[in-house]
């Protein structure tokens, strides 16, 4: 009877291995397509192995101890990360910043702070804020100190009574010509700031988004570089009322807080003033353009977008290997239980959420190429591609997420019973997911906005004017071009999903029309027609990523991989495309008329793809290349040991340190004796 | 500034009082409706009180705890319950059983154990199989001592390396002819019993579910009745491998463990023997029904149906009020920010699982209904009825618990960031159902066995053979009958839907058919066709329950409410059968055509019946009559004073009660003080 830690094997499980042994194709030459080359996945080896060799704990352990505790693990481990990612920069690097701080919220390093990082804020968006949004001499007064991590800080943004409507922030900075200071007030509960990660107990300054008000004028929202706690101390200053929001479905050690400020005295000069300005007499400089405040929404959103493709290729990973682990129910009775991958519905769980993470990694790169062409563009004054980056940023944060998140979550369904341990790490893969849906815009209000740039386009289309390429496919049919014929290749199949999306923006326009003919505002129609403008934003974003999947697929990287690699693609488009066609069939049909023969046959490909996808499976989520405490799962380790760790990680739990716990004889005995 | 518990006003928030003063019908008429009865009403809030009076702090805040401190807590809390519902039967109707212990699991207490019930395990499974499966004499020997509560145990089934496939069990009892005994082994990791709840550390006993062996034959699974631990010092007993399977998703405290067993021996009259039996001499009797074994499951896929119900109409409620306070996001420019409940695309998040919460709710009382009338057949040895409850009861169990996973998700999701905060509870809801998609029959599992269920009774309907009640619409389809025309009409709707659950049925059956055509055993084409078999049954499902909810709405019991609760509830019947008609356009139009007006019609009824019920949602989810302690959320209470409890929550939060944590100083300061 086994019964302590040796219990794990130091082979890998035959089933795995033979899986490994029968792919079609070499799993290191998909890993350094998918981490972009060779050295690019040398690299991130060797950074996991910096940022790993030291831990010896599960990372699922964490979760037996109290929020107090898991909080200061997470500060102690984000704060190691920051070292070693320091001394790796130093010795490969010096004086650059391609590894620190840039790594410090990358995937690769995620396995090293599984109570998530409290200071990723402070250098994604506090110190690029101050880099970016602050003048020179702000920058080296603060941004500075910020960067080397001698102070530490926030964004704080978010309130308790706003999030994505930015104009309805309530925290306010008022001028005082007398003393040339900026006098900063939450006014009422619902102004807190409330959510920014770090703000709790890991920030002892913050860029505060506030309305700036001159002569009781609101002048727009500006950044505020604004002390909270006592350098030596931590004290919070007078007038701050500073702590965390408490317990969270996950991110349990990021300490999101909340801040209310009273009469809190900051001086002129702590105004980011690179754009807009207050000068010594209060007078108000706008910032030339508007538009830059928001550029730094647009690449958060290219990153969770790429973030959220990770998670679900994680979450991927694990139900995969443990579904060619498992073994469950004959298929022919009296034959042995095959491993539960073999079931055909087992196979639609996995196989298009492996392909679901392929096209949205795809189309964040092609996200990621835009955003730079644009950034390009904005320094030369060319602000012309923003409205398409921007809406495309949108649509693609909102479609990855929630679709990571539905995904991960019938990952988590298809480990089954095992798939709720937290030593599977599976539920705590989707919560990150979860989470994405809700920050950095709510999904509801992008695809909305995405709808609206939609109801321009269709009109511009119709009228003839100019269309940005991504939405150049409404086009003909607002010329009135109609299908044409199903044919169900795959250019043809991603040219119904675009006629598809084109007919519902169609419906929403109309709608729209209608609405406003009966004397709606051009808003209460926009909210009336709501339901049919996020249906219409969906298949949009939806016809981009089967246009980029199909574009790389087929296209002139094709020469740079070998036959057998682009064949695995190949079967992986044809799953994406026939998957994607049958999810959004009632709307293909409401405009293109399948024979019941074309029916049949999509549910035939379906089938028969799944098949082609079953022997390879395995191999290419092992081409995602990731390390296992990265995934920190025991249904998802690389040796497939699943049940010897789940039973390893079952006794590690403090409950099972003693034969009896002592709630025994305190509680338990006591009852039942007395009912004797 | 507000900073102390004080904050929370005595006052309703006006918007939610300006919503009930606006409600069409009286809340307590829907109260007393929805609980069965103003009696029953009475009754389940006399329980609240009396569960609830003592105790004062917020359920969340057990989350801030370590495991082992909540799991001493979720033992504590169940035995107070315990008590208490048994002096209240003690107090209404000594003798009885209809609150103690037929309430411990019911939901109007899960109030009282937020950490979950580590005792219902023994009374819902344990004390009720022996009582069923047990001879007289055994009742007296260990049921009654169990049903006393003297001693606690469990029902051991599930193991490492098996669940919903009860054959593929490992564990053995092999009977010793020489000494009278059975000799319990589980020999190898994956034999390990593995999650049966209170099995970790509250149970000294246990039902062990084993593969019988008689001269190393097999004689398939019986239940065993096992000492684990000693009753006095809750030491495990030689040869017991036990102990809690560690973290989870959800259900923290309700100690879900593992046993292994090597070599341990029982009397032979320990084997539960009211139906199969071994004799001294190692002669087996068979079970003279042996469908009565899975009577238990029947029976508890109807409870999970039921309870899954309860959790939607609980996170429905939440959102609902939440959505009443919450006021973000200017329809009109310059007007004043809606609540958030004025947004269309919100109200297509609230109100369908509302009506979801119902249409469920109603489908498992006539789930029941069917139970009883069937259990009063069997007892009386016709067992005609059982195939269809059992397939009823797994498409039921499997549809209810999925679409309540998805359904609360989306309800917490609608709540925004503050959903994902613990104190808005609604993650921990969500965490429930997702649970039960696993547990009692994996929901694939049993969708193929409806699918199979289908095949045979398509086979029938070609045949002409009899057809089970809720089966009968396959008839006419299977004789080649046409839908003919699509009214829109709600019992049109209902038709359309199982017309279209026909045709997936046929689709199936050929299919099928065509792969045994080409030599595939019936499991390989089943296994083959899998995809199309859970469909089959979903639709299967989907039909019972829309002509379910079309029934009560329309029949007999019309006449039993007033005018205003019947019109609500027309609504809510149209919202559901209309969103369930979208849900499933494609599968409808695959066999019935719409014209674009009709399609367009359908759209418009949507979004016309949203706004219908947009004045009476609060009033709806008031009816649901949750008790603030059974929701405990901070954004779903009664009085609706959102931000104030969230605030307050937060306050609460072990971190926030020192204005520093220690770890400043021993971890923060240090490194940032190295970087000066």
């Amino acid at each position: 009877m086994p019964g302590s830690k040796h219990i794990i094997p130091h082979t890998v499980n035959p089933d795995l291995e033979q899986e490994r042994h029968g792919a079609s194709f070499r799993v290191d030459e998909f890993a350094r397509w998918w981490h972009g080359g060779a050295a690019k996945l040398r690299f991130k080896r060797e950074l996991e192995q910096e940022m790993f060799n030291d831990m010896t704990e599960h990372n699922t352990l964490l979760h037996y101890k109290s929020h107090e505790e898991i909080s200061e693990i997470a500060l102690r481990q984000s704060l190691e990360v920051a070292k070693k990612l320091r001394a790796m920069q130093q010795r490969i690097n010096p004086g650059g910043n391609d590894i620190w701080p840039k790594l410090y919220s990358a995937a690769a390093v995620w396995g090293a702070m599984p109570g998530g990082n409290p200071f990723g804020v402070h250098f994604v968006m506090m110190v690029e804020a101050i880099r970016t949004q602050g003048t020179d001499e702000q920058w080296e007064r603060f941004g500075k100190r910020a960067e080397n991590f001698e102070i530490c800080g926030t964004y704080a943004q978010t309130e308790l009574g706003h999030g994505s409507f930015l104009r309805g922030l309530e925290t306010r900075a008022d001028y005082d010509r007398a003393t040339g200071e900026f006098v900063l007030n939450t006014p009422k509960l619902s102004a807190y700031k409330w959510w920014p990660g770090g703000l709790g107990h890991c920030s002892n300054y913050c860029l505060l988004v506030a309305q700036l008000y001159i002569d009781d004028e609101p002048k727009g929202l500006q950044m505020f570089f604004v002390q909270l706690r006592d350098e030596e101390t931590h004290m919070p200053l007078p007038g701050i009322d500073i702590g965390e929001i408490g317990h969270k479905r996950g991110f349990y050690g990021v300490s999101n807080g909340f801040l209310g400020l009273k009469n809190v005295r900051i001086p002129r000069t702590n105004m980011l003033m690179r754009n807009a300005k207050v000068q010594p007499d209060g007078t108000f400089v706008k910032s030339p353009a508007s538009v830059l405040t928001y550029f730094t929404m647009v690449m958060m959103r290219c990153v969770v977008t790429r973030d959220n493709a990770t998670l679900l290729a994680m979450a991927a990973t694990i139900a995969t290997r443990y579904s060619a682990v498992r073994r469950q129910s004959p298929i022919n009775p009296n034959e042995r239980e095959p491993q539960i991958m073999d079931h055909v519905t087992q196979q639609l769980k996995l196989f298009p959420e492996i392909a679901n993470a392929i096209a949205y990694q795809l189309s964040a790169n092609k996200l990621w190429s835009l955003y730079h062409e644009t950034y390009v563009d904005i320094e030369r004054g060319d602000f012309t591609r923003l409205p398409e980056l921007h809406n495309l940023s949108c649509v693609m944060k909102a479609l990855c997420t929630a679709d990571c998140n539905v995904g991960a979550e019938r990952l988590r369904l298809a480990c089954g019973g095992h798939g709720y341990l937290t030593s599977a790490n599976m539920h705590l893969i989707v919560s990150s997911a979860a989470a994405a849906c809700s920050y950095e815009g709510e999904n509801t209000v992008l695809l909305l906005q995405v709808g609206r740039f939609l109801m321009k386009s269709w009109r511009a289309a119709t009228e003839g004017k100019p269309l940005t390429p991504t939405a150049s496919y409404l086009r003909g049919p607002a010329r009135g071009e109609t299908f044409g014929k199903w044919t169900g290749e795959w250019a043809n199949i991603v040219a119904a999903i675009e006629y598809a999306a084109a007919n519902k923006v169609r419906l929403a326009f109309e709608s729209m029309s209608q609405r406003l003919a009966q004397g709606q505002t051009e808003a209460e129609a926009a909210n009336g027609t709501g339901i049919e403008l996020t249906q219409a934003a969906e298949l949009h974003g939806r016809s981009f990523v089967a246009a980029t999947f199909l574009a790389y697929v087929t296209g002139p990287t094709v020469s740079e991989r070998s036959a057998a690699l682009n064949r695995v693609l190949e079967r992986l488009l044809e799953l994406y495309l026939v998957h994607t066609a049958l999810r959004h069939l009632s709307d293909i049909l409401q405009c293109i008329s399948l024979s019941d023969a074309e029916l049949r046959s999509l549910q035939t490909r379906l089938e028969s793809v799944l098949k082609k996808i079953r022997p390879d499976a395995v191999a290419i989520v092992d081409g995602f290349d990731f390390h296992d405490r990265c995934l920190s799962s025991a249904l998802g380790s690389y040796d497939g040991n699943v049940y010897e760790r789940l039973f390893d990680l079952a006794k590690q739990s403090p409950l099972n340190q003693e034969p009896v716990p002592k709630s025994f004889h305190k509680v338990l005995k006591p009852f039942l004796k007395s009912n004797l």
